[in-house]
């Protein structure tokens, strides 16, 4: 089979791990019967800054035409707003329908220090992201409003996600053995003691998502967390969570605050995923402070190439690259400067595929 | 001096602290020349279940006729949505003009430990607060929205009120010697990336209302985060945060957050200030699970009523409650469950007064 990658570079650190990507990619053992086309695509602040586009109509057409898949680097945000400016990454998810973010979090194995191990599954197109702004004047000076929209189908279908997640964790488990989970759970964050429309819709959609045969039959168990105490559950209890399932903010929150768990954001990898399409993104930025020096973390980018080929149906190539990162990360001899070691992005990358 | 000071339990273990709140009150050195008055005001999801109001009207009158401040306990949230039950806090805050929602994060002194001792002040009768909402009909099925609102006025004082802290905070450590802060900071939180207009305006007037001459004068630096990576820095470097400005969802978000640092949701207080009028609040929950046992932590409550003195320019007495809540925290032979101790309320309660 063949696979035709787009890869987005973007910004920054963007054009140092992404290349990091296509060399994982090149190497996957011959055995696996993959090969890989991969088409440069341009976006991001550069981009805009060039051609008066941060995302390129070009860029789109060629992902949805010529592409089976995508990695995406970072993008950088202006300081301040620039007219005409907007997240690409942002649009890119509602123009492909990329309706789910899956963003998997887990530690490195370590005796002592608490197992985490949680995927957070973020609705990628609505909620306030849909960028409906107005401002008007009024006698005690401006004010602005954005929508926050909540629909019954993307709620009910992020939950779904979630769900399948959960289901597909647990039977990876069953084959593999350890795990510090027994058992699935998905845990569905909203804040419907104050939105009672909109966080109660997506509230009651997903649960009812999560009550149908094959998720109760499944074994998946199903709780609630309202987002404020879920933030400070996620500090004092990680180890507790398997699958969370939030709105588009809260789940960029969420992911955030999970990666300050596991020791940086340079581990977690993400994949904006549709129907039949997903594009890896690291979950960090574009990192200017250190860019130009070959220093960037580049397994949150080798994990969103895995991640990407999971959703495309390649679980074993996933699973080979997962491993080869696990096994690097255990060894611990090869780290990059956010984990505390020396590394070079490059050294890490070869570490790595020597494992593979 | 008299205060007449409203207390309202709600639900839960807001039964047991806030009665721990007016005992220390009571207790206060008669040195300071102050005297209480007690009203005992209603509200929360029984008031609701028997009055069918959350919020009297009677407690809303006595609160603005016949109060300098009051503490309030915790409401319970009903586990799905019944039909005209809404926040009374929420509503209190709106009602009374409580724009600021100050909660002082610290770490106990130990050896070896992150220092932690920040104030997260969160703006308290905007943004999604405004519990605007609506939901339609469509051929996918339901769709609702909520409105963010964000003024300039409100972002305006709100910010004011942020530099008058860390200005404060400044001189009294200046006064009282040891602090792991050498000058004051203000950290903006937003996600302007996304939300330019609403987020946008918060920023630019946060900014602006931090570069008046007062704070430049004062030392008093500004910094901002966009708040996904603010969750993510809270964790890494809790020690960097003196002074966090926010709109009202994320700074909901960010004291839970906060909160996990020091250890317990049980230790943090806050209060709802408007000019001239404050009600303290602890940041914790009515906690079903725990309720009727007497092991509630009443420090978040204690703190809270102090928070409430220094609003209403009661410093002292305020300072008083503050160095006897570190002195049993230091010692740590009186510690409530929460903190891993062994201690009924009334026993953290006695320790507390006999230190004051
Ligand atoms: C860059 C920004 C628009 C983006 C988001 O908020 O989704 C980022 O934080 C992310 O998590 O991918
Ligand atoms: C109970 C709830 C409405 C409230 C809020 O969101 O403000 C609480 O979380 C708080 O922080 O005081």
């Amino acid at each position: 089979r063949t696979l035709r990658i787009g890869l987005i570079p973007g910004d920054g650190i963007g054009k140092e791990v992404i290349p990091a990507g296509r060399r994982l990619l090149e190497s996957l053992p011959a055995s696996l019967n993959l090969k890989f086309e991969f088409l440069d695509l341009y976006a991001g602040f550069e981009t805009f800054e060039r051609t008066g586009a941060a995302l390129p109509e070009a860029t789109v057409v060629a992902l949805q035409s010529a592409c089976d898949g995508a990695l995406f680097g970072a993008v950088s945000s202006p300081s301040s707003a620039v007219r005409g400016y907007s997240s690409p990454i942002v649009a890119l998810r509602k123009k492909l329908d990329l309706y789910a973010n899956v963003r998997p979090v887990k530690s490195v194995r370590s005796p002592g220090a608490k197992q985490i191990d949680m995927v957070i599954v973020r609705e990628n197109t609505e909620d306030l992201y849909v960028k409906e702004e107005k401002t008007y004047d009024t006698p005690q000076g401006k004010v602005a409003e954005a929508i926050k929209r909540i629909s019954q189908r993307a709620s009910s279908r992020i939950a779904t996600m979630a769900g399948e997640i959960a289901l597909r964790r647990q039977k990876i488990r069953k084959a593999g053995g350890t795990s510090i989970h027994a058992s699935p759970l998905v845990t569905i964050t909203h804040k419907s003691n104050v939105l009672s429309q909109t966080d109660g819709l997506f509230r009651t959609t997903a649960r009812e998502a999560l009550a149908t045969a094959r998720f109760v039959d499944g074994g998946v168990a199903v709780e609630e967390q309202i987002v404020d105490s879920m933030v400070y559950k996620l500090f004092r209890q990680p180890e507790a969570y398997d699958v969370i399932v939030a709105p588009n903010l809260y789940g960029d929150i969420l992911s955030d605050g999970a990666a300050a768990l596991v020791g940086s954001l340079g581990l977690v990898p993400s994949a904006n995923v549709g129907e039949g399409f997903a594009i890896g993104e690291p979950c960090h930025g574009s990192a200017p402070d250190i860019m130009g020096q070959g220093i960037a973390n580049p397994i949150a980018t080798l994990r969103s190439a895995a991640l990407m080929l999971e959703f495309l149906d390649e679980e074993e190539a996933a699973a080979r690259i997962y491993a080869a990162v696990d096994a690097n990360l255990e060894e611990g001899r090869l780290l990059s400067p956010d984990l505390g070691g020396t590394a070079k992005t490059e050294e890490v990358v070869e570490d790595i595929l020597r494992r593979l």
